[in-house]
């Protein structure tokens, strides 16, 4: 896994409000894995990516003008670390993510974030399909419960299981935190 | 739903293999829903988009030179309406369809097609993140069994809903074929 671009996905502090996302979050220790990735990454000088979300609505927690949009305690980006502002889920789309991983020359990624559904799910279909390797972090994601078209609740930990299942061995391989890190 | 884009999405033979692809296929109706709505688009002289996949697998059922690969009968295009090879999930990636969609001044999107949760999922998510108002419409949607992470297979019926969960209210508005004919 040496070699590969680090990209963290919307660690904002909007997301700690969690009955504004659904409730009922699943996998609290992804804050904890996710920074144990980021810190072998720093250790180990290579590309890393911040993503961000900056809502096209005025009223979401994801706008970086609010305290809720700020990055959460540890996800800070340091020194030339860069900061992608997107408005949309996918990371590739309003951005030069793409143009700046083409630069650093790396074919592969490893990605970890919020929500597992969203826009975790829909970046990693995105680099999957533009030609990446992507490996996504599982136990370093989460997402919140949702209701399905038959207006009953889908628990958090179904929709982040079957969401993983859907984009696995098709778009990406599905990893944990201690084969990253080995 | 006047003056939307209809999207047809691997209506392509090599889908009949259902052990293929994971077996127990839901919605056994996709493909008469699917027919209805496009004799509505040809009836209203509305834009149709035919999308197929042509695998970069040389072993993959979905290849065009393949007879698997050949569109499902009644699904061919007719005159000039467009047919789009991909070689990826995405309609829109190695593909000019954004720039044939924004040529036609359409905003709307009416999608369907075959896999729920692999090719309709991640066009639908990337239309979306474009800006494109989508209709995403179930009962002419279709996937299958897959296995999970824990090794467990999740039936097909449960995989289309929650991958419709997940992208209903956020990349698009799930609705029926009755809601489309109206």
């Amino acid at each position: 896994m040496t070699n590969a671009a680090l990209i963290l996905i919307d660690w904002q502090q909007g997301f700690d409000d969690h009955i504004y996302w659904g409730g009922n979050r699943n996998n609290p220790n992804a804050e904890e894995n996710a920074l144990k990735i980021l810190d072998q990454w720093r250790a180990q000088n290579l590309p890393i990516f911040h993503c961000i979300h900056n809502s096209l609505d005025p009223n979401s927690l994801l706008r970086i003008e609010k305290p809720s949009g700020q990055l959460k305690p540890g996800f800070e980006p340091r020194g030339n670390e860069p900061l992608i502002v997107k408005n949309v889920n996918s990371c590739f789309i309003g951005t030069d993510l793409e143009d700046q991983i083409k630069q650093s020359k790396l074919n592969n990624f490893v990605i970890c974030g919020l929500t597992t559904n969203h826009c975790v799910s829909t970046t990693t279909r995105m680099a999957g399909n533009l030609g990446f390797d992507v490996s996504l972090i599982a136990d370093a994601c989460a997402t919140f419960d949702r209701t399905g078209l038959d207006g009953k609740v889908i628990d958090a930990e179904t929709i982040h299981q079957i969401s993983l299942a859907n984009i696995h061995n098709e778009f990406c391989v599905v990893r944990n935190t201690v084969d990253i890190l080995g």
